[in-house]
């Protein structure tokens, strides 16, 4: 019986065409995060399960994650986000590291679920994180580096909209506003990470039944809901707005207005679904009324490094992942012109290969990019498969070319044809290549 | 108790000075291999387990590999080598692709061996395939891609050999010459690819073991380690040499020669390890007496586009893993001078965070990479910080500076300090960066 040519379920195979749109995203996200001074680093894609037992929300370890035992015994993850290890990493060389430290990296993660829109059970996703900070200049900063690449894949503020909340501000709201205990704070937090993704009924009546009757009488899910709806602090009843939390945010929102970050809004259903986050944290989303979700999302987690038995680190991140940032792209129309890398084709006429090498080879070193038609195929049949991969110059060598060093090159976009010397040819090519 | 910061066990964590080298590494990869016309693509980590039940080695799938069942009861492998990947990718579009077809990809890979010099559980590898081409100016191309790459790291021919070799002359060697069977040529091929790691008598021993009497009165045994010991085509005995596959050698021999590659030896221990390897295969030697090792290894696979049910497609390629590159490079000392991606280190005097800003963000426009230091720390912490991460340049700003718009820029190497305007300092820092 013959293999199967599909690739594993919920995940892609790139084809030359789909590679290149990955890295002309990740060639964005690696020019902005290293113009803020940020560094890439990489880990194994196997990490051992303890690392993820402590602090990923429990659903994601029980039920979504890559999860075997090797055959040396241990229990191991193929890693469904990066942040843990990169908490692992940096408590390894506590010492040595140079504060404030910026990290990036553009880790594949693999999560076990049914695949959809957005969501495969293998994505890429930028990691920006940086530790040693413990003011919120840090968090202004990773969402400027969000905004940059945004910015540099050609869009606008008016196609996306970053929306800022604040766990601490949760914990008063949960404690102090509606008076809940923990066990009661940790399922409406889990609710209000769902909520989106249910009908707003539902979502009350769930709310209802974690409260008891006491809080139900005194109205804590009208309380709940009404202050889910608010979009401004200064709209927040007076005894949550005076929180340390609260104001805080609001000094965020001016940081991000004096480097020019408008669209920019407070929701308090922000919750993110990691346990680790311990202060602020933020989600964009597309404005696009036909994907109008959340694209990336990050905040602050002070407490993940000290797990390994060091002093924790402060530190504020976020992570953008390659299908989300893709569908942004696609759905605003700034996907870049398809154009293959290769830019120059050469067609054989007769048996010319020994000499035509030559001439190749100095084109390349020359720095373009030249494959050589070598089927042993008629010129009209190499000139097709030219045609068939879209490449922009075909150069035809034949015995006369080659004696007058004058060669027939082809635009095949124009399907204007010149003869030139080797050298001008690479001067065409080049001049079209930098064009781009 | 405290997590461990250990990562998985054969695998490597990369801090930014890694990530450096190894992209350094794959820069070389992805130009060389694109200026000879291969374009890039990718597959996701996991396969189906049929895929290398098929034509991988044995003991690979059996010992090698990370292999488990998924959450959906299928059987999966976390891919050990690339080959099978981008034979099922060719089959998937068979029909759509024009050939020659030229592919890379820079994948990693998992075996679960025993962690050793140049060998890790996990590691990259570039590879290189070239479709639908039956003669062996393939075999040349892909070969001239490999010494390019090598060139282009900074070797010269002294430092590495490529020794050439044909299944198919094996073939005719164990059939033709020798006169064993299938189950014999089996043998003593798996023996002759594990026989640099056994001592020569072991060896000797044990090709004895696999021949039958009568096969050792005739003096089997000695013909073929004789033959192994030989080294030039025109040395092999009359009827060897006079097999079309001998002549297909010398004919490669000689393309290479005129595309000035001439650090070529005929070799015929060299079997390859995967059993799908149709005609010649070659590996590349480190001639460093510390590592003198096989580097990479390829060759002709016709067979493997067809097992999945569609007409096959003759390709060559070759296989060459981030690790072994590192080692050749350390060895010859080819290492290019370590060098963070940030070149301007921001020091902020004063209450100045807003209006420095502006000024840094202009500069990241025009191209510089830059790092602020947001710590809050003073001056002098935030300078001992630089010199730290062994930035460059480092850039003070106060408000005085900032009423001038003159700011002082030091040199960390000279130690020297100049005052200019923002404008220069980027003139400064690009020119600094250009010069690498």
């Amino acid at each position: 019986m013959a293999l199967s040519t599909q690739p594993y379920k919920g995940a892609r195979d790139f084809y030359p065409a789909d590679k290149r749109l990955q890295k002309y995203m990740f060639d964005i996200m690696r020019k902005v995060s290293e113009s803020f001074g940020y560094e890439e680093y990489d880990a194994p894609i196997i990490e051992s399960l303890d690392l993820y037992l402590a602090k990923t929300g429990e659903e994601i370890v029980n039920e979504q994650t890559y999860t075997f035992t090797d055959r040396g015994g241990r229990q191991v993850v193929i890693r469904p986000e990066m942040t843990p290890t990169v908490s692992r990493m940096v408590a390894a060389k506590r010492q040595e590291l140079a504060y404030p430290l910026r990290w990036y990296s553009i880790p594949n993660l693999w999560r076990y679920e049914r695949p959809q829109r957005g969501r495969l059970r293998e994505h890429w996703q930028l990691n920006v994180d940086i530790f040693g900070v413990d003011n919120l200049l840090a968090e202004a900063e990773v969402i400027q580096v969000a905004d940059g690449i945004l910015k540099a894949a050609g869009a606008t503020h008016d196609m996306y909209t970053i929306h800022l909340n604040s766990r601490k501000l949760m914990d008063f709201i949960f404690r102090e506003y509606l008076a809940l205990d923990g066990v009661q704070a940790h399922t409406v937090a889990k609710l209000i990470d769902r909520m989106h993704k249910m009908p707003p009924a539902a979502f009350a009546a769930e709310v209802d039944a974690v409260f008891t009757p006491t809080q139900r009488d005194e109205g804590a899910s009208d309380k709940l809901i009404d202050l889910l709806q608010t979009k401004s602090i200064a709209r927040l009843p007076e005894v949550v707005r005076q929180d340390s939390s609260a104001l805080e945010l609001q000094q965020l929102l001016q940081v991000l207005s004096n480097a020019r970050i408008t669209n920019v809004m407070f929701d308090l259903t922000v919750m993110r679904g990691f346990d680790y986050y311990t202060g602020i944290v933020f989600e964009i989303f597309d404005e696009n009324p036909d994907n109008n979700r959340s694209m990336l999302g990050g905040g602050r987690y002070d407490g993940l490094v000290g797990l390994f038995g060091v002093e924790p680190v402060p530190t504020v991140g976020f992570g953008f992942g390659d299908v989300t940032l893709q569908n942004f792209i696609e759905g605003h129309k700034l996907l870049p012109p398809p154009r293959p890398d290769t830019d120059l084709y050469v067609v054989l006429i007769g048996n010319v290969f020994t000499e035509a090498q030559k001439i190749v080879a100095d084109m390349r070193e020359a720095g373009v990019n030249v494959a050589i038609d070598i089927s042993g195929a008629k010129p009209d049949k190499q000139l097709k498969t030219a045609v068939k991969k879209a490449i922009h110059y075909v150069m035809f060598v034949g015995e006369k070319d080659l004696r007058d060093e004058q060669y027939e090159i082809k635009n095949l976009t124009t399907g204007i044809s010149e003869r030139h010397s080797a050298a001008r040819i690479v001067s065409i090519v080049k001049d079209y290549r930098g064009d781009e």
